[in-house]
Order: C-alpha cells, then structure tokens, then sequence
C-alpha cells in the first residue's frame, strides 16, 4: 500500500523539469480537489488558485521569480493567492453557501458569520491578510501532497517578487494577492541537482516533543 | 484503494472527543512524521510540534482556548509553535545538518545559507515570525491529513489567546510562539453537533480558476 509517509518522501522540490510531459486533466482535477477540500478557519477558504498557461505570462513570471525554470517549463503553474482582506461580501458569501448546502435558513447560521465579522472586519487589513495567507498555506501543503500521491512532480516556491507578480495577473485589483507558486510536471532525466540527493530533516526529537 | 480525496472528505472538525479513546503511539508517530517531512522555505523547518499530555497543564490551556472541550478530552493535543524570529544560531544548525546529511564539507553550503541570513536577519523579528508562521501551517495540514489517513479524528483550532497559550507552556523563554492547535483523538459517538453535516465548501470553478 502507498502510504503519505512514502508519498512525502518520494517528493522534493524540483529544480528542472521536463518542459515535454503535460500533467494529464485528471491528476490536475485531484491536486484541484485537494485545495478545495481543505480545511480552513471557520470554512472561509479564503484564497484562490490560479493556474496560468499562456506562455508570455509565464515568462513574465519567470522573470519575477528570480529566473527561476520551473515555472516557464512545468507542465502547469498554480498560483496561490490570499485574500487581502476580509469584507462583509465575502463573509456573506460563505454564510449564504453554508445554508444552502446544509439547507437550514439563512438565520440558522447568521449569528456565527455575524460574530466572525465583528472580529475581522475591525481589524486592520495587513493582519487579514496575513490571517488569510496562513490558510493558503494549508491548501498549499495539501496541493503538493496531493501531487505526490498523483507522481507529479512540484516545486513549493515563495522565492518571488509579490508585488510583481500580482501586477502581471491583476491580483490586487480582484482583491487577492500572491503567497506562493506551485509548478506541477515532471522531473527531467538529467539536471535537476536536486534529485536524488538525500533529504535534510530535523530528527523526530528534536522537532516534535512531548512534554510531561 | 484510499485516497486522499477520500481521507480529506472523510475528516472534519471534530466538535466533541471521547476521552475514554486513546490514539496509539504509532499513529502518533505516523502523524509526527508528516510534520517531519512537511516541506518548508530553505528547509528551515522554523517551528516545533510540542504534545501536551499533563492535564493540569491541559485544562489551564483549555481555559486559554474559549474552553473549548476537545482541548483536554482530545487524547493527544499538538501545539504548533514558530521560531519567533531567523538567528544565526538556528540558520548555522540548518547549514551544518545539511552538509552531514549529504556528507559534504560546510563550506559547500554555506554560500547559500550566508545568502539566507544576509536576508532574514536584517528583517524585523515580526516578518520573520509571520514567514516561521506561514511553514508551520505547511506541517499543520499535513499532521490532519496524516490523521486522517490514521482514521484519527482532528481539530484544526486557531481559536485561543496565543499570548496566554506561550506563557502556559513557557514558549516565548525558548524562542517559540504558539501558531495553532490540534486535538487528536476519536469522535464522541454522540454529542457532536458537526459530526454527519454536509462539508461546505467553494465551487472547483470559484476556487481554482484556469487562466488562458
């Protein structure tokens, strides 16, 4: 059987793809799948995820990532975008959505979302944001598990200019701006430094303990 | 076969624990290692994962944590705590790890560890804690989704007074500061008000969006 723990050791941070091998659609709908099922502070899910494909976006992309040649030669590229803030809108949003799929009347669940908004929509939208990104973060760790469960190889990445990256995809203007990238392909059979070599951890006592 | 779209459908928020339900210590072990091997930026792994079993140290927690009840019925509780700020000291550790782990001299890494620091230690404590922050949550997610592949039940919390949480456990003297929580253990048979309600969750097409 495949456990997560092979999975996660299977997988590393790809430095060189192979610009010739396309992800299939169905492993692409699974790590999709993934993002979408995770869990988030009270449901709010409050991200996106972009996948770009036009080959000069990604170029310009590239190019805010510090060169970086995953992101022109894998297969997909899925951009994860925070909210930059919460709003009356989209807390409704998830309210309304909460209702409908569990078919109770919207005031069956209004109390909670109006409680929610007393908290975050005084506070300052730097640490919404922030607030928000640390859920990205979990869609983000499940996007790329969910990739090595699909033998697709990822390259987790936060080595990017955000600023720019959210003016080449028009992210502040839709709200939303960018934590991180995520390309998705296949490792290329010779180049990639990283293959191969043995992973770097923390020992088990030494990260996780437990007290008494 | 399981999948992980069916373990993560198959998991939720567990609302209320049975205390008489003990998760063995190898699934304990299974669920660390998913932290373990959670990636991280510059594999920096800038966070611990302490397991709190004393129960008077559990209920203090408990009251720090909007009472919530899984906190002291759960019958493992992981807190998940950042490094509070990038140091010479803990980038060295990484540096010197690395060259073992791969039996290469120091100074075959080090260019690139002196390049992390010339970054990270000119930068106030409180963006390096946000950037500790954000790879603890990687390591969060993937501990509920290795419980879930335990059929160990979870609860993702962030609700909790972090500042009273750090001086309960002494966090703040070593470095630390307290991210999120995670009771794990096994659902109540009753009692649970979330326990068999329909997941809510954004649409695929709302959520991941295919640019052209």
């Amino acid at each position: 059987m495949t456990t997560l723990t092979d999975r996660l050791n299977w997988r590393y941070a790809t430095k060189k793809m192979d610009p010739a091998r396309i992800v299939p659609q169905d492993k692409i709908d699974r790590i999709a799948e993934a993002v979408r099922l995770a869990p988030t502070s009270s449901g709010l899910q409050p991200f996106e995820v972009l996948i770009v494909s036009n080959p000069e976006t990604r170029a310009r992309l590239r190019a805010a990532a510090m060169d970086q040649a995953q992101v022109t030669e894998a297969s997909h590229l899925m951009v994860f975008a925070a909210w930059d803030n919460y709003t009356d809108a989209r807390i409704d949003d998830v309210a309304r959505r909460t209702a409908e799929t569990r078919g109770v009347p919207l005031e069956g669940v209004a109390e909670y979302y109006n409680r929610l908004k007393g908290v975050y929509l005084q506070r300052p939208a730097e640490v919404n944001y922030h607030h928000a990104a640390r859920q990205a973060y979990i869609a983000f760790g499940l996007a790329l598990t969910a990739a090595a469960f699909e033998e697709v190889d990822a390259t987790p990445m936060e080595g990017f200019d955000p600023d720019a990256v959210d003016e080449i995809l028009g992210l502040r203007a839709q709200g939303l701006r960018a934590v991180t990238l995520l390309p998705l392909g296949y490792r290329a059979e010779t180049g990639d430094w990283l293959n191969g070599l043995a992973k770097v951890r923390r020992s088990r006592a030494d990260l996780v303990r437990e007290l008494a």
